[in-house]
């Protein structure tokens, strides 16, 4: 697909692999059907799929197969979507509105919302396990391990750990960053490793792949917060200004928003340093790092 | 441990899968503290640890290593853990009062018991999938997906969304033995074969063993429903008569009292019948589905 140009491409991936998505999930007249319609409702029909887009371009990178990637990338949005079913949660950030649509809690009920997001999550990890990704399976476990690992209390749930201790409490640029890695960073990278690790990489390339992951998941949480500071709600198709609203310590609130920028730029300058061994074949991952750092909403 | 009686050997587990519990969860200062402090209370300290005596005696039978069937039995717990956690906050049965002890949601708070939840599910996996359970790594990514599969939403979390769905309505007896196949039969079942897949075992074993948990799994809430509309607070240390009082259809409900000590006695013969292939080293499952039918809280 190298000949289409980023947009063509990535619409392509993301049109495609919304039909992955709505074969991989339960069918929602299969028992219990409630949550299953509220798991596909979760899911489906919604966000820019930055995740699975960079698995799509690391697989493509190594030439990993795209019937394998697809299941990858699945697992990681799963994730991701599960997380944020949870946040929404009136216990957590009480939202009731996400990507232009009510909340998981607000269109069915808490109980089921709960639900949905844990089977979200275990999902994940079957889609994993059911599926060939790897012609060897030590690979295949060892993908397990990464996505569990970016998930869980050292990774994706401990970032939602320590952004719930800081609200209302003054973070230094490190405690920020800290969060953020853990928070979106991790999960941002295991995206880029799982789609590697459907095909056939070196540690020098795991290496630096994981490099640009961490430069551009960091890079993402600062565009975020630029944008939930100067966007409006209808742009963002979630509610906007939260954040301020919640006195949680963003980027904008500790650096304002042309430091902010800057220091997304320099982001975005290191993780594309870090794709130089790759040359030409690494210039979908590039072009992410660009809509990710540039992109308006 | 074939030689001391069934007493000496569960609790010498227990107290020794107490320590193996204490070494696999997150240490408590460790970051993010609080969440990881919150993982260790929701998990250490306290239950029966049924599974994992399951899974140690399925272990035991196939002459599995013990450092591989702890993983299995951790896992399999951790998924237990983090379903009574989800299940006592205030969304779902608003409970206080688990194992003696406040609740998750009580003890720290909401949010916290949110991701603790969360995070005891990925922990599961991760144990599956970052030790070596057994020299063939496909059968290692077949206990992934069996413990997948068991908590998923065609499993014990598709067994809460049929419970959720059941307050206030009639539910025939097979609907409600339905909701208990998925809701705590189908975890059950996976904590024998997970501690079975860690040893070396025949497709007939492993089918006699599945329809043993099975049956037992089956019993076991049948004997937790006759308990809960009998025993007090204080004996089952958690609130006793929450069913009746939440309207929710239980055996008792429906047969009453006497009809579903006879159902658990026929579950408890159906379930040693299924280890009659085993002979005399299938004493340690046979002396559990005692425990389970027998039990008095």
């Amino acid at each position: 697909m190298m000949s289409v140009d980023f947009a063509g491409w990535s619409s392509a991936h993301q049109s495609r692999f919304e039909d992955v998505l709505r074969g991989l999930l339960p069918q929602a007249e299969v028992m219990p059907q409630r949550l299953h319609q509220a798991m596909r409702y979760a899911v489906l029909d919604g966000g820019k799929r930055v995740r699975p887009l960079l698995a799509f371009a690391a697989g493509e990178l190594v030439g990993a197969e795209l019937g394998r990637v697809n299941i990858a990338a699945a697992a990681v949005e799963l994730i991701h979507a599960y997380s944020l079913v949870h946040d929404d949660m009136p216990c957590m950030d009480d939202d009731v509105l996400r990507r232009g649509k009510p909340t998981c809690h607000v269109q069915y009920d808490e109980p089921t919302a709960l639900l949905v997001g844990d089977s979200l999550q275990t999902l994940a990890f079957q889609l994993l396990a059911e599926n060939t990704l790897n012609d060897d399976a030590r690979h295949q476990l060892e993908m397990v391990k990464l996505l569990a690992q970016a998930s869980g209390s050292r990774g994706m749930a401990g970032g939602q750990a320590i952004d719930l201790e800081s609200v209302g409490r003054a973070l230094s640029l490190p405690e920020l960053e800290n969060m953020h890695i853990h928070k979106t960073g991790a999960l941002i990278r295991a995206a880029i490793l799982l789609g590697a690790h459907c095909g056939t990489v070196t540690a020098s390339q795991l290496n630096n792949l994981d490099h640009f992951g961490k430069c551009v998941g960091l890079a993402f949480q600062v565009v975020d917060d630029v944008l939930d500071a100067e966007a409006d709600t209808a742009t963002l198709g979630k509610t906007a200004g939260k954040d301020a609203d919640n006195d949680k310590p963003t980027y904008v609130t500790l650096l304002g928003v042309q430091a902010a920028r800057n220091m997304a730029g320099e982001l975005h300058g290191e993780a594309l340093s870090a794709l130089d061994e790759f040359g030409d074949a690494a210039q979908r991952l590039r072009e992410l790092a660009d809509f990710i750092v540039l992109r308006k909403f």
